[in-house]
């Protein structure tokens, strides 16, 4: 089996997860069971992927990390009753 | 600026962002907010990352992942209220 097709749907995979939480998010708008530190520490951490992938012209790095701040960002700015 | 060294704190944030969600699932077990079928593909995809990384003999994707996939199986095995 193809390593390189194994790391592709990984990625594919942990990037797309995002969509059915933002999804529920946008409805409900409440994130009182999601962790605010975690939304903010995750966001740092794919901020810097997409930093490293940039810098290394590593395209799938750049675009899965693009998405998933989007997406997470969305969480953030849409969620209410954080704790 | 060290790209490895970016890289590495990349990976360190995105891997303990999920120890305060842990924490706050731990306490109240409610996972009404929380998307369940995001839980279950970002698992899935951080399961492939951990085999890449074992197929590369990538050290840190395999500990990054494989701690990941601790923290995100605890998350679902812990909530109650999945919706």
């Amino acid at each position: 089996m193809n390593v390189d097709l194994i790391g592709s749907v990984a990625g594919t995979l942990s990037t797309i997860a995002f969509i059915p939480q933002v999804w529920r998010i946008w409805k409900t708008r409440s994130a009182r069971d999601l962790s605010l530190p975690m939304y903010l520490i995750f966001t740092s951490g794919v901020a810097l992927w997409f930093v490293y992938g940039l810098l290394l012209g590593a395209v799938p790095i750049v675009v899965c990390n693009g998405l998933t701040l989007l997406l997470a960002g969305t969480v953030m700015a849409r969620g209410r009753c954080w704790r």
